[in-house]
């Protein structure tokens, strides 16, 4: 749990990266990529690491902080904008850069082709989110404190009030402010409490018509600490309801993944096993996404757990669990945990 | 206020300035784009225009929303991938294709260039960013509502409440809280609580120390009704305090560029009167930022207000006046109004 000792190993494995990918640097503008390497939390700033050495250039807003707490690297102010600063950077350079293709726009990247006349620039998918995905005991630390923020303000709301005459959006507010003053920085995604025929398209928003009292209510939610994420979804049965066939697949079908999971595994291994059992029992044309995202930093990252992966899993994997099945215009029902990979097989989170 | 009419004239615009840019066609995933041409509220998409009739893409996730409510386009939907399906599209495609050169990444940009071999891609900066800085009068009832919204809930959070012994970021989580019981979708941004020599620094957050009450507080915030964001900054004298010289100054700084607006002026301008009266008072330098900018479906869009825009004032635009004084390590002020500019002046929308 030493913060500059986790520092050091990124550190250290990002640059033997950038050798294995036979770059003499990296240009990353990311903010969860300038977190997670330099200790820096800006929206906007760019860190070049060329032969070893890394600078990290941000404007006014942020020479403080960065002065303050970033980590492997000198900072310079873009006085004259950040542009211009990394321009003059690269002009001096020589060599092969990588960069973030999947982030940064095509005009930034243009423009910085142009900047440097004897560097070669070169897109990179994933480098960086590829350390990601190993998640230290000091970051467990952060993440299993989100999850117990967000699992416990769920309760405790859930356990309180009445659902009768509430909005969804109502609920979806009291959860983020209760959350927040949990010591949450912010909701980790926008909060998902969805009733009737709304649960069973995945991606709807929670609307100002009170719930619908007869069926399932869908609460996808999740916490934010020191920028590391939770997300989890619960379903809540209406009153008179004990059990819902399609609820105790769907947990089946979770449990079955769960069990399978342990280092070596490749990811569509447990989509496979969800998906199968789902199938098997008539509901496979109602299971339209993949069962699992990695997350962290982010609250979509790697690993992906679907049907087309086949990264093995590694421990210290972080991974969401979560088979649907939706019932177009009727309902859905979703039951989502996330898992720690362990060198056996996994802890859940909301253990 | 008629929304159809509203889409028809967008449609009509964007369609001449593709032809003052000759384009053919134009690729448009940017999501506020997307909503503002094509009525649709999707995170991940794209919309291809070619001779004047439109594609929208979108995945499973989306297709229902975009079959009941999408407008001035055919709906196609992404089976195989967003992908794959618009590199089918742009094959078949010859002539001149304009995208977002500021909001496509590098990667989407190199495969879309490669799938189009009869195709000239070429980056636009703002092109329909341009067309949206002016605004119809439904865009304005919904911007009016947006303040509406969050200044009545601010004036009821600092009315009732006793800032005695709260963190700033309590203060915080209960106007966003507040804000989206009163309809807000969600905060216009990361609201502001700051006190003490957190607002000396125009980009601080919230933090869970209890607020100085020796200082001003400084309170920036917004709500966002469909779509359309809100924007203010207050400041709350501490109890004893009834004046403050720097204050004074602001006031007097954002009272004179205000009375300064009508249309043909340029951006600049407005600048310049409220940064010469900060300076003639001698904190020239502790006015770090530019004076404003414009908002719309983004909380910072076109206009810029500040020294190097050069654009004229249209009636129908939108944007803050927030001139600042920080004093590092003691404490900031700021104070930011919007307005809209009319045929022989501007509305102030806190009015």
């Amino acid at each position: 749990m030493n913060l500059l000792s986790d520092f050091n190993t990124r550190h250290n494995q990002f640059l033997s990266k950038l050798e294995d990918h036979a770059l003499d640097g990296f240009l990353t503008s990311k903010t969860e990529n300038l977190k997670y390497l330099f200790n820096i939390e800006c929206s906007v700033g760019f860190a070049l690491t060329f032969e070893g050495s890394s600078t990290l250039i941000v404007d006014s807003r942020y020479i403080n902080q960065a002065q303050n707490q970033s980590l492997h690297c000198q900072v310079e102010l873009a006085s004259d904008g950040l542009e211009k600063a990394i321009q003059t950077q690269l002009n001096t350079k020589k060599g092969s850069l990588g960069f973030e293709a999947n982030h940064l726009p095509y005009r930034t990247a243009s423009i910085l082709k142009e900047s440097g006349p004897n560097l070669d620039l070169i897109g990179q998918e994933q480098l960086i989110e590829e350390l990601r995905q190993i998640k230290s005991l000091a970051e467990l630390e952060k993440i299993r404190h989100a999850f117990q923020t967000a699992l416990s303000v769920h309760d405790s709301v859930f356990g309180d009030i009445s659902l009768w005459g509430k909005s969804e959006s109502e609920i979806a507010a009291r959860l983020d402010f209760e959350m927040r003053l949990a010591g949450s920085e912010r909701p980790a995604f926008e909060t998902m409490v969805l009733s009737g025929s709304r649960s069973a398209q995945p991606h709807s928003r929670p609307s100002y018509n009170p719930i619908d009292n007869n069926s399932p209510l869908l609460v996808d939610f999740g916490a934010v600490i020191d920028g590391y994420h939770s997300d989890n979804t619960r379903i809540h049965l209406p009153s008179g309801l004990d059990q819902l066939e399609i609820l105790d697949i769907v947990q089946e079908a979770q449990d079955r993944a769960i069990e399978a999971i342990k280092p070596g595994i490749p990811a569509f291994e447990l989509d496979k096993i969800a998906r199968q059992f789902i199938t098997e029992r008539g509901f496979g044309n109602n299971f339209g996404h993949g069962l699992g995202h990695g997350l962290g930093l982010e609250v979509h990252e790697l690993p992906r757990i679907n049907a087309y992966s086949n990264a093995p899993l590694e421990e210290g994997m972080v991974f969401t669990v979560e088979p649907g099945i939706y019932i177009p215009d009727v309902f859905g029902v979703r039951l989502e945990e996330a898992v720690i990979v362990t060198s056996k097989g996994c802890d859940v989170l909301s253990g």
